[in-house]
């Protein structure tokens, strides 16, 4: 299964596909949309539209993974966040794929199993667990998005002990948001 | 000069188009798209952006405008009206289209010279203004959509006094906020 990890927002907007089978992650691509601030914010979001249509053109994931915050700095930084997350849900429609969405703390946990992890700290989770050489150049918001595939990958593929299956992954966690 | 307000929403969308020259208002149409809450958000959204861009092709107007809130009853309310504006946005970038957003008193005003007018205020006043038959039946969302166009053509055309033209509108209303 191969799953597009989106980590919106309207200056940049991290992406990254990994394809995962019973817990084994294969790093597939990764990067960054960047628009640029003197653009009128409805052609910023037309780039990012744009953008993640070819990323899943080129890449053809079976699923759409998104960072979903509950939480804003301010009403203002809610409605563009909900701009640049509108993105990456309609591109998902377009395409008919999948799309799920996680809470950073348990995109943190999937990774890193410490749902307070720092960016510095997902990344080298990621480098490793993807295998990623020395040499290659991982963007933060890059990074982001592959914990954000993994994340999803982690869920769907990891065996469950049965009666576990009807609960949430991870239900104290969760409730303590 | 045509001009096609919008006032987005996930649930319902007004739009109307009025056209507009020298304070003479000429309805062109108007009318809601509805998006069904069994539906996942993401095709919701969708559907609110294909129905824009055919609203737009087949009206062909000369700009868009919208209203733009600066106040949500929450954050999470704020990321919804944040994605469904988000395909506003999209369709006028789309279609090379001037886009111009209002806040919500501005578009009371402009129609009913009083900011804080109600709903039913601002349906009466647009009917009026476009002069629009007793038998028209007009949907609540899609009267506040034609007060939001009405509102820029009102700004575009409506010849203001010399010494005005650096200052904003209503200077003071404005500040009020």
């Amino acid at each position: 299964m191969r799953v597009l990890g989106v980590d919106p927002g309207s200056a940049v907007t991290g992406f990254g596909i990994v394809e995962g089978r019973r817990g084994n992650f294969r790093f597939v691509a990764a990067g960054v949309i960047r628009t640029n601030s003197i653009e009128r914010a409805a052609n910023r979001l037309r780039r990012i539209h744009e953008q993640l249509l070819a990323v899943i053109d080129a890449h053809v994931p079976d699923a759409i993974s998104l960072e979903r915050s509950f939480v804003a700095a301010n009403v203002q930084s809610a409605f563009r966040i909900g701009e640049a997350r509108a993105m990456a849900m309609l591109a998902a429609a377009e395409r008919d794929l999948p799309l799920q969405e996680y809470p950073p703390n348990q995109v943190k946990l999937a990774v890193t199993a410490f749902g307070h992890a720092d960016k510095s700290q997902v990344k080298y989770v990621v480098r490793r667990t993807l295998g990623l050489a020395a040499e290659y150049e991982l963007a933060d918001d890059a990074a982001d998005a592959l914990a954000i595939a993994i994340c999803h990958l982690g869920r769907a593929g990891r065996p469950r002990p049965v009666d576990a299956v009807e609960r949430p992954a991870h239900p104290a966690r969760l409730r303590r948001r």
